[in-house]
């Protein structure tokens, strides 16, 4: 792969590089056709990627169907697929972790402490492996989007980084490879996350601006559907996602809502400018 | 810096890199030579970085002549000096360190608990903005040589690691920017290191196994000269840095030993094949 790049970079060719955990949906075709129009090459990984799960968390469970994913893959002219085997990207004896102090001790981080190290790390190895020029992810894991972003500044990555619109179906759902988890009724349920943060756009556009307030209403919303249990529910600054109380600037509210078992992430700008 | 090393590459320059933190010597300077010899540049950073420093180190005395140093490269046929700021390298908010979980719980990671963190750190930072083909480093800072080679290998860094014998002066001590800090009496002292490296080294080909008995002797020789407290003394394997009892396979004798207020370190092969 890395020769791949080498090559691809001497004559001149811009490297878009799309990171997947495979069971691909029309989001991560999103990020494909994103590269597409930023580059004259995109690449694609797919990687289950086992040091970003936690002890409990759904690894093994994880959907996959790679077959699938290259046929979505060709169709969307994905110029290479970069599928690379646990054991080779964690040889015996691996102990060398990309750490952030600050950003994984906020929303997601919390209940899932070794989440971010196992994302941060992953990515840096697949830019040293992918050698891209540009990455794109989605903003619906926004948090992981913000900690990329500062480990590449961090760590002076060349690597240009896009965050790329939630991409949702049309009753407002997130996409994403675990709602393929959710029973008919879980189904319905899932829409509280979209719902609430749909509501609080609205509070917030009619002038509240005490975030207490909004995630009280945010709640009560999620609450009222079966099978929910919260997670987090934040309003935030989207750089430091350190907790706003008022909102008087920037500010996202990112939730997470357990749906019986499945665990579902949401996130949405409240104010962009106020 | 990304740039200049982007258009080398695409001109199908190979790239040396030797990053020191300044005050360069006849070691650092071999080191420059290694590189001329692999590749068709050399490009030497000078950076005397703060994250490998702990609290009560020596950063603020650490010796430094930039002048100096930039004749030296010259003379030597350094492409390029790349000196950067602190500032730049770590802007506000800085939070990402490259961290390795065993490695540095040895040696000179014992009493600097920080400082390979600070290293490994560091060395990504300026491997993403170099980008060279490969890497020196002297043996003398044996550890770190160990530290980095594992990290290149468990980040998938696309860099050859070089390690550079030491290079000592004629009377065998190690050559290090902070053997300047040493008074005429303390110089003698200094000897030690080398000296007691040598014994063992002697002891181990006239037959010795026993790792406890070669660092009893290497100790009792050491603490013969006036000023001198030792950090540690260890028999350790040569990759995983573990402490070795028997000399049954390769083996390394490392030390740290504070002369006056300078703590010196040096290192010896004291078995390659038995």
């Amino acid at each position: 792969m890395q020769a791949r790049s080498d090559l691809s970079r001497r004559q001149g060719r811009k490297i878009a590089f799309v990171p997947t955990m495979g069971f691909l949906h029309e989001g991560h075709l999103s990020l494909m056709k994103a590269g597409h129009k930023r580059a004259d090459e995109v690449i694609v990984s797919i990687f289950v990627n086992p040091t970003q799960f936690g002890p409990g968390e759904d690894l093994e469970a994880y959907p996959r169907d790679f077959d699938r994913d290259c046929r979505l893959c060709e169709k969307e002219g994905v110029n290479i697929i970069f599928a690379p085997d646990a054991k080779e990207l964690y040889p015996n004896g691996f102990q060398t972790y990309m750490t952030l102090e600050k950003l994984p001790h906020h929303l997601c981080g919390i209940s899932r402490p070794s989440h971010f190290r196992g994302v941060a790390t992953v990515v840096s190895k697949l830019f040293n492996i992918v050698k891209p020029h540009i990455a794109i992810f989605g903003e619906k894991d926004f948090q992981q989007l913000q900690v990329i972003r500062r480990m590449v500044k961090d760590m002076n990555f060349d690597v240009e980084i896009v965050g790329a619109p939630i991409v949702r179906e049309t009753d407002g759902l997130a996409m994403s490879s675990r709602n393929t988890y959710l029973s008919p009724e879980q189904r319905v349920s899932a829409l509280s996350l979209c719902k609430s943060l749909q509501k609080a756009k609205e509070m917030t556009a009619s002038g509240v601006t005490d975030a207490t307030k909004i995630i009280d209403a945010t709640i009560k919303l999620i609450r009222n559907y079966p099978e929910t249990a919260i997670d987090y529910v934040a309003v935030c600054d989207p750089e430091t996602l350190d907790d706003m109380k008022i909102i008087d600037k920037p500010a996202v509210m990112a939730l997470a809502v357990k749906v019986g078992k499945t665990r579902l992430i949401d996130n949405m700008m409240l104010a962009e400018r106020v």
